[in-house]
């Protein structure tokens, strides 16, 4: 089986070359020296759309048959994924609809209507999501495009670990954030066929720490309220990802919210990257030294740097000085 | 005398090897539907002490005699450059006495001696940081290493555009922030030898618009009072740096302060990439339609990514958050 998941791998790879950009990896020597390890940072916040969201959506959409696009794509999302698939079904020529709730934020809604999706609002709840979204499919034929159970959009996540290993070649841990387990699912299935002696670590938010607690139960825990600031990673596991990571995943992290916010500030200040907190999760560990401390060659993906600035930029001056007189 | 001045760029090329980091250049094509233009931005918030400033003072003070060296390097500023002669003084092993104003920010003073420099605190007056300088060079007998008029700072500045034009080869139009001078005189030199029908455009924030005036009338304009979001742009020409420009640089924008933080915000959200307010200043004039629209190649040096994050993240929760219970 993981040899067969692995060629997803490959096969999205292909797909995606001269669509995806291919992310810079950065490092930091500040970083290094505090994990006492070289740590090696997949920056996802520079694909297209601002997250790794883009390679899964763009694969999956990438397979449909000309007459299932011709019938369009729908997912429900108002982050990174309704994004993503909003793009890379205006690159694939097809029509996509994106349902987002009420409150979601206007710059959500027209970044996804800017890429040539159409939004269409229901209240927030899940429920409300998930009936909007089949009367949208009853109506159009539309396909649905999964934001992490899809193989096809886990195959294609699985695209960012495997340009990581390629460019850097050795590596002992790899970790990634995990909300429905899409990202670590892919990142694991590359990094175990590329590097089979690489250990593969979930990093989840305290606040969302459903992976965790699903796999110390043995089944998958749905009835939980997300309450962090990572708000990529609110998601539940899926079906398929929750078999997947426990079969290939190591092991899960859980990074209390204030280490969130300290490791995204060490990575806006010291790395002068914008990265969204749920990326902010993956680093995390190695500046609490959950990880690293023996020398280890350490790769992360940093999922996305998708955040609200409003309220940074809202407390700078906004008015036009007069220069002064000469 | 543009010759003689090249090859001073060309020997801090050869001295900053392995030592400054060669920045990434970043596009956005979204950047480039806006200004009509295909742009690319040198990113020295990546260097050393995020900014430009490392390259200037690394070069000034391999330049001394091992009898300088002995009595240390001497600055006064509580920005990059201060924080770019303790590290560049640490990696020489020369001894470093950085002066700041007593209310400079304590970050700022906490960084220089985080890299090993002595900080000694004055007033904040220019009199007063002037006076605090002599004092101690008669004291210790330090070389005072001026931020932007000396001739190894400007060569080593121009080390940054050089590299710009060695991967991209063709440009237009390069343009670079202004505020003592020594960035934009350094970026002139390697320009006009490199690329000689190339523009160079000096950008200059509304509120600390001393070049453009001093161009303006022919003489160097000391008695203004700048205020500006742009930080590092508070300061006057030099009296070399104000006869370079004169001599090699083609024109002055001068960037409202509006367009300044737009810009910077543009930066922050579309390319992911910290830059603080004097880097936004050379960009406004691709948003504002002030530059590009005629498909040029343009070339834009990012000056630095060191911005006081602490009003974003002391707004974001800071409490430990108690996860559900299953």
């Amino acid at each position: 089986m993981r040899d067969s998941l692995w060629r997803e791998v490959v096969a999205a790879q292909e797909r995606l070359v001269g669509v995806a950009h291919k992310t810079p990896i950065f490092t930091c020597s500040e970083l290094d020296r505090i994990a006492a390890s070289t740590v090696f940072l997949k920056a996802e916040s520079f694909q297209r759309t601002g997250s790794f969201k883009f390679r899964g959506a763009y694969n999956a959409i990438s397979c449909l048959s000309e007459t299932e696009r011709a019938c369009g794509v729908i997912t429900h999302s108002s982050g990174n994924h309704g994004q993503a698939v909003a793009l890379a079904a205006r690159i694939l020529d097809v029509p996509a609809i994106v349902v987002m709730p009420e409150d979601a934020p206007k710059v959500k809604r027209s970044s996804a209507e800017g890429y040539g999706a159409k939004v269409f609002t229901c209240n927030g709840t899940q429920e409300a999501r998930e009936k909007t979204t089949r009367m949208l499919v009853a109506r159009t034929g539309a396909t649905f495009i999964d934001s992490h159970d899809d193989p096809r959009v886990i195959a294609g996540q699985g695209t960012a670990a495997a340009e990581l290993i390629a460019e850097i070649h050795l590596l002992d841990v790899l970790l990634a954030p995990v909300g429905g387990g899409g990202l670590i699912s892919g990142t694991a299935i590359a990094a175990k066929h590329l590097l089979p002696s690489a250990r593969v670590i979930g990093c989840e938010p305290a606040g969302a720490d459903d992976a965790f607690r699903s796999l110390a139960r043995g089944e998958r825990i749905l009835d939980f309220v997300p309450d962090t600031i990572a708000d990529g990673l609110r998601t539940p596991l899926g079906a398929n990802t929750f078999e997947l990571i426990r079969q290939m995943v190591d092991d899960i992290v859980v990074v209390p919210e204030r280490a969130i916010i300290d490791a995204m500030r060490f990575v806006w200040e010291r790395m002068k990257l914008v990265i969204e907190p749920s990326s902010a999760v993956a680093v995390a560990p190695l500046l609490t030294g959950e990880f690293g401390g023996g020398g280890e060659r350490i790769g992360v993906i940093l999922s996305g740097g998708n955040v609200d600035l409003e309220s940074f930029f809202s407390a700078l001056p906004r008015v036009d000085r007069v220069p002064p007189v000469s």
